[in-house]
């Protein structure tokens, strides 16, 4: 390893953590130092693997080796490990959410700026080659002024019961992602978040008082709308699209196939359902998230994933449940320059 | 001419009304024997090319040989030509709206209630081969229970203005269809409806009190959502598809292409853009909506597309505009065999 | 009917003959007049159908007012009638191919040249929308020079044995299509013809001494090269596609299909297989097809696909037939205006 | 590195050489130990960045640690170096072809049978997901017994005139992957190859003997066809794609894409180009091909891609290339059980 290399540790071994972790360890000059997890065994699994250490988080935030730190554990422990990162001066790059209350993640950004680390939340879709694709013809002036995006987001099956009770809600859990998607493709704020939905396909997840199946209308301060529809569960798969139309034309991103092959039959022509999940759907996106984040890191540009984004799309989620609940819909704003402090205060949390 | 011919007069020599003529004079048995319209040249020209007469209203329905009639002259038209069609006992086939108020749309529809004829509203799009397919396929269970639709409906340009102000609105000049489609496709009828928009792509839309770009939600009785997105103007053409999931797969109808040309040049893969506007696209609908009319009329079945889905497509634009006017969705009732006099209610029209 | 009708007769009241009866009476001041057939109860239904009689060919050659025939009756009887008709001075629609004897085949061919009348040889492709517009655009440069062109032509099954026997064999009967295709598209005439093929769906027709699956290569005087696959089976339908690549890129001619419904199931994303069979799959180009016929009989201008053209494409499958028999490529000349008679002598007819 | 690494010693560090260094240095248990190049800059700057050592044949032969090589440097260069890693007794894993004559391309598969060493040839296409969907579906049954394969296959530009002198000729440079396919796909001998071909692109390549454009028919003992259709340049990139139909269905492998965008714009609607050259391509294919090499080596089992592999394509290039010149089909043998050494007879090779 040579004197420059960038020594991080590792948060969490599961399964987000071995994506993370197989993408770092090819980033040139970056070295995988530590593993940290309340399961040693998973821990000293990856560890091994990768030829790291198992460590606690004191050790790790006591290193003054270590520069970054990858959090992928689970999302109740990302809030204190950002603020430890920070407070140590240490890079982060973490998982979505920030936390699932607004004022840990504000807290978080807060610190962030503070300690003048940079903070990368896992938004991995904005470096999917297609969705990236797409915003970058827009960047380019193809369709000219953005006006109207349609978000399809599908799960392949709901995740259990006692996991969707933790969640959050499905706003923050699985829409959030979305939320980033609608500010990043329209480059505009919310004024208006309207959330409809209803629980279809476990009545369980009812009585965890969550929903399955929800239809969001967003409308923007620049008067453009974006509709958001998701599902828990989508029988042929993970469906993941969304589409742009502009005053001068109109871009969709689809979904990702494993093959092009194409098939006649007797009844049918067929191709491939839609990429399993999304850890496949996702592969290069990962690994260009996390090669984004060792330029960060590098060069200290401004990640493209911010904490910042992170707690806007917190501020959509939260509307959302809002809108839901009380069954219309949540102002969030009108000034063109919207600052993040009165979408904070529009969703009730208190302003500083 | 046989003995069996159906003798028919056509109201309105347009555009529509040409397309209609075309078809009608198709049909097995049928016999174009009235034109009627204000402009004496349209009229005239039409009829010669039929070998029908020019008359006027009153000429139609005193002869007692006209056994139906078909309307497509001018909006404004339609409900007292519906009345005195229905008073002479004649069948009817009546382009859509109804008519731009409830009450009087209302009034129609008893009127042909009571009268005992035939009343097909043109919802062409349900004759669509790619939509009535799709419909076919819902029906027959291949997807399970429907639960998610997503509709786009986007036209190729705005009209003029002058047509705008006298439009009723996008909601009941151009969504009209799309409320129909939802109530179609996922047979169940409305329980909030909730609209947003904007004016994007002309000022002079505002001006004249319309918007040019909805998004509209609609929660049914059952729990099931509906997200339609339209817009006056597609730089691209004209755009017509939804989609609906359901608990066991999805169907899209998609865009029909003039032709299945490919071309691979040095910079895209390019496939045609879809049929220009809806003369084109929806040629086999047109006709196979005459071959239905003419089906209803000689056998007294009742129509697909019934003065009653008329009736309840300007519901839901009513509704529409109403909770875009005040920012908030309409309730339209809870009772999952919702009658019209409920729904009418909801929207503030004075119930029988 | 007003002076100017153009009276027709027509030969045959089979199922193409009915296709054409049907896209004929909707031709502008055309008039179906005769309808001549061995089997007179078809005879009598088709006639009876359009207002026309039944007539023996002597009544319809003898009758001043007939000024057109169409000649959809068996292959048998093609030339017999093409000669008669010429003879009385009438212009010719017929069904391809002219005969199964290129000796008969030119004899037609300087008939209706000494004649000056037109004849249009039934190459319905021509007219397809699809393939048309791939040709416009060849033609308008979009690919630059065509340089490949790759057909595949299968039919959804083999018919009867007994018809295998009387039809001169898969090339005259079935790649006679795709032989007009390449000179079409590619706007060149055959070097050398290659074909090899063998019999893999039913021994029947290998008894009958015919093959059912071909593989053609042809090479043109300018040095370019087609390549056409044939199946008189295929398991999933109709299949007609073609593709031409030039120097500057490629055009595809897709297959068409019923509905644009697309399907997501648990196993594949499905759309429709391919139109059923020639009488759905070319049903718009059998209506362009006439309507062309009546421009030429309107205004005398070459027919788009003339007797020559059907001489030409019988002297391809007659190669063909013959490089299947000797195992090894005919040569039709080298010359880049390559006369009709040196491609006759080529194939061992006698020249004239 | 473990007790138990497979070392390994690569010849040629350019481009491709620098592919199979990166996925090679990827296997788990893998050890990249030398670098071999003619120019010392490239050995050392390949060698440096993944940790081996620049050394000469003679290095590496007499190095007992050395189980296995990969051989990526020049044509001429492969049967040398296959001949002497025979002799040595590691496992070889070489690109194509194994040679451009038959004779030393035989002795070659004779030296490693002798010795019972594994030899993989660079085949890379047959590891392609979606091609190796199409063969594990039709290995499936799903379409029945293969009859008719087309295979389409297109660089975007031709290489230097001065490698196509050294190529050994378009059959043995490029078809020599489309003759594997056909092996591969069809599972059967060719009976006849013939082919045609044209110089359209550079009459530059003329000059140097070759063509540009080929179509290559192939019939096997089992009375199968196939059809290949390549060009040294299309103008829209690099088109990689064949279909196979069988008794029961078709299966087409098409092009991958860079991304899954869709572009409605004014004029057309535009996918991606396919993937820009082979590098691209098949970039999953070389990581896929690199690990079967690495399994075979650990097991002992056949390659997928045999040096019998290798020297049956060859044949099937060296008939071609006669086919052209003679200009008339090759006949390579009845049996269905064909030997190679009936092949190699032929085609004029001497027999053994």
């Amino acid at each position: 390893m040579s004197d420059s290399a960038v020594e991080v540790a590792l948060f969490g071994a599961g399964r987000i953590g071995k994506i993370h972790a197989g993408n770092l360890v090819r980033q040139p000059g970056a070295s995988l130092k530590y593993v940290v997890d309340v399961n040693p065994v998973f821990a000293e699994d990856l560890a091994s693997k990768h030829g790291a250490r198992v460590a606690d988080a004191r050790a790790v935030f006591d290193d003054p080796a270590v520069k970054a730190v990858v959090i992928g554990s689970s999302t109740d422990t990302h809030a204190d490990l950002i603020l430890q990162a920070a407070a140590a001066g240490k890079h982060i790059f973490c998982e979505k959410p920030v936390d699932l209350a607004i004022d840990r993640a504000r807290a978080c950004a807060q610190a962030v700026d503070r300690a003048g680390v940079r903070c990368l939340i896992g938004f991995q879709r904005r470096y999917d080659p297609t969705f990236a694709a797409v915003k970058a013809r827009i960047d380019a002036g193809e369709i000219g002024t953005p006006e109207v995006l349609v978000v399809t987001s599908r799960d392949p099956g709901a995740p259990p019961v006692d996991y969707i009770r933790r969640s959050g809600g499905i706003f923050k859990d699985m829409l959030i992602h979305d939320f980033d998607i609608f500010r990043w493709i329209l480059d505009d704020e919310a004024q208006t978040v309207y959330a409809s939905g209803s629980c279809l396909t476990d009545p369980a997840i009812a009585e965890a008082g969550d929903i399955d199946t929800t239809a969001v209308t967003i409308t923007t301060r620049q008067g453009r709308v974006c509709q958001i529809n998701t599902s828990r569960r989508a029988a042929y798969g993970y469906d993941q699209r969304f589409e742009v139309m502009g005053s001068e034309g109109m871009l969709q991103a689809g979904n990702v196939r494993p093959t092009e092959v194409t098939a006649y039959g007797r009844k049918a022509v067929g191709t491939d359902l839609p990429e399993a999940f999304f850890l496949e759907r996702y592969r290069a996106a990962y690994a260009l998230e996390m090669a984004h984040f060792f330029e960060v890191v590098a060069t200290g540009k401004p990640a493209r994933t911010s904490v910042n984004d992170g707690l806007a799309a917190l501020v959509l989620a939260e509307a959302a449940a809002k809108s839901l609940r009380e069954r219309k819909p949540v102002h969030l704003g009108d000034a063109h320059d919207g600052k993040l402090t009165d979408v904070l205060a529009a969703v009730g949390a208190a302003a500083q």
